[in-house]
């Protein structure tokens, strides 16, 4: 793949690599203390590392999945030979359940399973053309969101995202940070605000990390300081990725994303999602059909080590939240921008 | 001072008390992990203690400040005798300029300096009793506005509240949580959630601690939840203290509440901010005129001793953030609840 005139940066992160035929992938867990990466070698441990928060971005984690099933089909091919498409089942369901929300994974694996089809023999070789293609075509996409997206954006303009959209949760370079990326690389970009993003922090602890390390300066806030932000600086976009987006464009992504898109309604901030068409789920005609995944309240009573609240403390954990898509003013994705977004945009977008 | 008709809970916290002759403040800085309590012996320390947020909100900070004004004045007349009026004034201005944003701290040393006209002799008893009676005076105005408070919320309330506006951030019994702890003795309150605040997590060490320890069960949330949780609960309020009310009724309160206010009014769940009239500053015409504190960025960037985001990255920090009034359905004060505030209301009600 070729990016257009301007020059657009590469990014220097990969999240997830097949290497040394298994999958390798950065502990996102450590950042931005160590990083270090971890190599799976069977289809539950990569169940696992994508339950265990190892990886995480809707993207990052459909390719892990593919990954996962090159894996899979090695193992159920050494055990049963050419009969390993029964044995097979197993790993797919439990690679299929390793997070609920975001609908890429789904979208990986059944990519992965049309391509059983074709195998004859020993189906590695096939599958993980398969998985490196889903990989290659991700990276592709963002950088065309990239290009896309800063479209979008006013001259040195002042941006805000949330959670990490990035290279991290992605193949490769990142939707919502893609954007930034290329708009960054054009001179077009003069602040980056950054949410937190409370209770993982991936704001501070992963889009920091990789912004940083691509020398693109940005400011860290809490989560809740962003309304206050937008009184008190000319925030031009709210940029963001998504864990799935229904069928009529309401968007489920990080906890903390509605509040953005309320906030940013109320003071004419443009609300932008930066998300490839596989993240768009027709089978969840609205938001209210997404499944929201709750997480321990070990997550907000502790930190690391240290007890931040009371013991008989209980909490309340969503990881995610659906915006609507009335507060959205534009879905980026790879085929084009949808603005405004409703049902009749979302699947016309999909049939071009 | 007594309670109404109906049963009204003691709290059984206090941040601030004069014990042997000096200041002791419980160190909020190390709840919940350990109850220690600092014992300050000049104003100075009193100073940095308030500073260092060794106790912190509004109101506690007002009385801190008044019993700061007894060491003071006790270390002026050792000092000059009956000149003690012009040796105090440095420990005043110290005092004075220990945080910017609570104007509760300048009224309360207002009250002490108005205080002086009467001293004779050593001002050591006469000053104590004033700062005392600050104290006691605003324990009573607590309770009177849980009165208040609570007639505003339907039965079987889900409420909202942020940050510590509680015995910890007052002279004792809390504002926000007054209201909250009087409508749970009358079994009124269903369900308490409860924003962790960052940075300083308030709600999750100070307001889940002092809540638990009077048997009212909490949810925590992370602050960027809250938008979500109005979406997905029957919320009847949110109810947040203030640490200065402008003239015309905006509120500057803990950082995320303007987020809030945006949310509550979006999902029609009442916004209730509860503060005495000590916090009311009608030489502040609006909320432009209040400075909002922004301290370091290493409140973002490390977390304890753990790095939680990479080196080279900067952080926009504010303390407080504004809550216009017309987002503001009622203030709750010690003299009677404004509806709909605004600059004729708010000076109707310091009249009357």
């Amino acid at each position: 793949m070729t990016t257009e005139a301007l020059a657009v940066p590469k990014d220097t992160v990969r999240a997830v690599q097949w290497i040394d035929d298994a999958v390798c992938l950065l502990d996102q867990r450590r950042l931005p203390c160590k990083e270090a990466y971890v190599t799976l070698h069977t289809a539950r441990q990569v169940a696992d590392g994508i339950t265990d928060m190892i990886v995480r971005g809707a993207p990052a984690i459909g390719i892990t999945a593919a990954y996962g099933v090159v894996l899979a089909a090695r193992d159920a091919y050494a055990k049963a030979g050419s009969d390993w498409r029964q044995v097979i089942e197993s790993d797919l369901i439990r690679l299929s359940m390793a997070r609920p929300t975001a609908v890429n994974l789904n979208w990986a694996l059944g990519k992965m399973r049309a391509a059983f089809e074709e195998a004859n023999g020993n189906p590695e070789g096939l599958l993980l053309a398969e998985a490196r293609a889903i990989h290659e075509e991700d990276i592709a996409a963002n950088l065309r969101m990239g290009e896309l997206g800063a479209s979008l954006l006013k001259a040195r303009a002042e941006v805000v995202t949330h959670c990490n959209a990035g290279s991290l949760a992605t193949g490769g370079f990142g939707t919502a940070l893609g954007v930034i990326r290329t708009a960054y690389a054009r001179g077009n970009i003069k602040a980056v605000y950054v949410g937190e993003t409370r209770p993982w922090l991936q704001g501070a602890r992963l889009t920091a990390w990789e912004l940083v390390k691509d020398n693109i300066p940005i400011s860290l806030l809490v989560d809740g300081a962003v309304a206050s932000l937008m009184k008190s600086k000319p925030i031009d976009a709210v940029i963001v990725g998504a864990d799935r987006i229904a069928a009529n464009g309401d968007v489920a992504n990080k906890i903390g994303t509605y509040g953005l898109a309320l906030a940013a309604r109320a003071h004419d901030v443009q609300f932008i999602v930066v998300a490839p068409t596989s993240t768009i789920d027709l089978d969840t005609a609205s938001g209210h059909g997404i499944p929201v995944e709750h997480r321990s309240p070990t997550e907000l009573v502790r930190f690391g080590d240290v007890t931040v609240a009371a013991p008989g403390t209980r909490a309340w954990n969503p990881v995610f939240d659906v915006t609507p898509a009335q507060l959205i003013d534009a879905i980026v994705t790879e085929r084009g921008i949808v603005a405004k977004p409703d049902l009749t945009k979302i699947a016309a977008l999909l049939t071009t």
